[in-house]
């Protein structure tokens, strides 16, 4: 019932990366979408918005990312490209990663990989992969937690 | 020390009102911090923005307003025109509004109206106005939590 | 393994409540958790904060209460008391209800009731309640996600 | 250069239509995700999400939609499927809707529908088409902005 | 009626400390409220969340907290296992904190501890310590903000 | 009809400066409003709120500024005077900043500066100046977006 896809990495890292910042009050939520979607595809780890509160009223957004350091100019690049920023902050960042290992769990309607968190050899942290669970959901017509549900009674048994 | 300035009206009054509501994601936090001006100007009883998640990964603003019901078309108006929306909704809300009463506390640098709030003869809420505060604060260069502190110990004696 | 505590009440209902809201900006976050609290104990059935844009650059906090309509001047009169507010604005909103059962679940560390919603005779939720999770995570000193785990992997089957 | 593509409908419309509410503390962003295209999907007008501050320290997310009246129960269903509530208000809603027309604007790329919003024969609205502008900037690799640059400079004259 | 409770320390210390952050879109609203708990009690010195907009349309949480650099394996042992996150990121950040001492103030309803922050010499915060104003509140049946104005009065005469 | 009214800095610069943070659970926002002013008086290049969730249901406010090393002490002391922190929170931070240079855009109401980015002889970014913008809509009673339509009709042409 549990299939090891990928072996574990055997250790976790530190490593360091890149936190970067912009303030934006002068772009509009339908750019920033778009912004996103551009920023994930040119590699960053993670992108996302915080609603800030700036100067003259003025309801902001917060666009933060983080990314490998030798990623920073190509970062640098899509935000003076696609945004209104004039300025861009940054300050390097460590980031722990738990070792990840995929195993594959059998639902009566097909397999879901699930993705698994582990420190010093124990399993912390089990995620069914959504998009996994959304296509069984889309493509059966069932409920998506209904789908989540079956999956977490098969894990950790 | 305390002195009337304004009589209190006898009786709160639970007013009918409208809340209106527009749901915006293609317009900058520049325009809004204008838009909300010319609103109050044209005398919307509050007009606030609240962050919201929309469609498309949009860092949206719902922007809310409170009116009287013969102000509408006027608040329509503004919005149609400084806005980027399509469509405005709004429903109506009551109001219960506490009497008022405004005092005059007397502090060494000058005197400071104290907005009163009213129900049944107790007085519940005893607000330092802002501006009194905000320019004795700025006069005398001394912190803005002082001026507050300083008609605080004089209320209520 | 599964036993009903509670029968299910027959029927869900669409039931008339008051949805009463305050803006403020001139009030501590401190008070506000403190006035959470009297609300709940005075009988309302939701009360959460929304963080709002007001004007002079005044990050403020959208107060929304959902109340019995009987109860409603039992709230005014906390709102009064505790808040800094001089309005308080309400309307009435429609509560669709699902019908509740409470269902025992046994886990290696003891009961968890699961709060389960049904409509039309087909359970649609299922929720290990809380404060059960809670206590037995604190006392076995497990984390609070694997008492969850424990308690899903019994539901439904 | 500009052509229309549909005739405008005559008149604005103010409509009653219904808004939705839940407070959610117990449900992933992942599944919040998911809900969301669940529900325009279905028909939903819109769908918006608002971080909240609700009891014991709980981030939650309070979910609205505005959909038409005659759609409640499927809204109802779906938020009974897919999200862990037990509870759904609504109330009605007034919605006012400019007038809308849509032309064609054509840039060195190719054409670019704008939506225009107009109001007693006044035209107080002109929004590029977001997915034009997209596939546009996709398929040439120029940045979004240009792109809404080029049609903005072409519109109203 | 001021007696000095601590004597102060005799300087402020800018301090290297550790500030964590996680973003979380898989987990809920409940359990974080846990997870803050469990985090306070170990230690940390603070512990928030904000509100997040994350990929793919969800609505996610970033929680931050401040601890002490030799508190930081304990810090990731709980968000590893409290939480769903597979990487925790961390930099280091000087906090800069005022002298301290601790007066009591004597009001009609007994004692309380008002905490001042001082600086050369100056004080320039006095702040009622919450407990003891709540508990003056809910045993003598009185509005918080009574018990605070009443302190008030008090400080700095 | 562009006129250059500063000539280009010849390079942008990677700047070291500081951010710093304070959370915020015993201020109001009328406070806040305030603070922000004097923050951007005394030279903070920057001062954005964010709503955070603190312990006891709290809802809080981050404050962050964003400022030259050699102000910080300045800064420290305008929060302590007019905040109710008793700790500071900072840490350097580079900042990329673009060069800018201002053009002059003849509208038929007047001319609106506007200011560029550049970035290695390439203009990636086009602002008309806001303040210049609200001057034209409020003298000549036009909406904003007007304006600002007609300014960008008439840049990079």
């Amino acid at each position: 019932m549990v299939a090891v896809k990928h072996p574990p990495n055997n250790e976790h890292i530190d490593e360091e990366m890149m936190k970067m910042e912009v303030n934006l009050d002068d772009i509009s939520g339908e750019w920033l979408g778009y912004v996103m979607d551009k920023l994930f595809e040119a590699g960053a780890n993670d992108v996302f918005y915080t609603p800030i509160f700036m100067k003259k009223n003025r309801p902001g957004v917060l666009l933060q990312l983080l990314t490998a350091s030798n990623t920073l100019d190509k970062m640098k690049n899509i935000l003076l490209k696609e945004t209104t920023t004039l300025g861009i902050r940054y300050y390097p960042i460590t980031v722990h990663r738990m070792e990840r290992r995929f195993i594959e769990i059998e639902t009566k309607w097909g397999p879901v990989t699930v993705k698994q968190g582990i420190d010093q050899g124990h399993v912390f942290q089990s995620s069914p992969e959504y998009e996994d669970c959304r296509k069984i959901a889309e493509t059966h017509n069932i409920p998506l937690k209904e789908v989540y549900a079956a999956v977490w009674r098969k894990i950790d048994k």
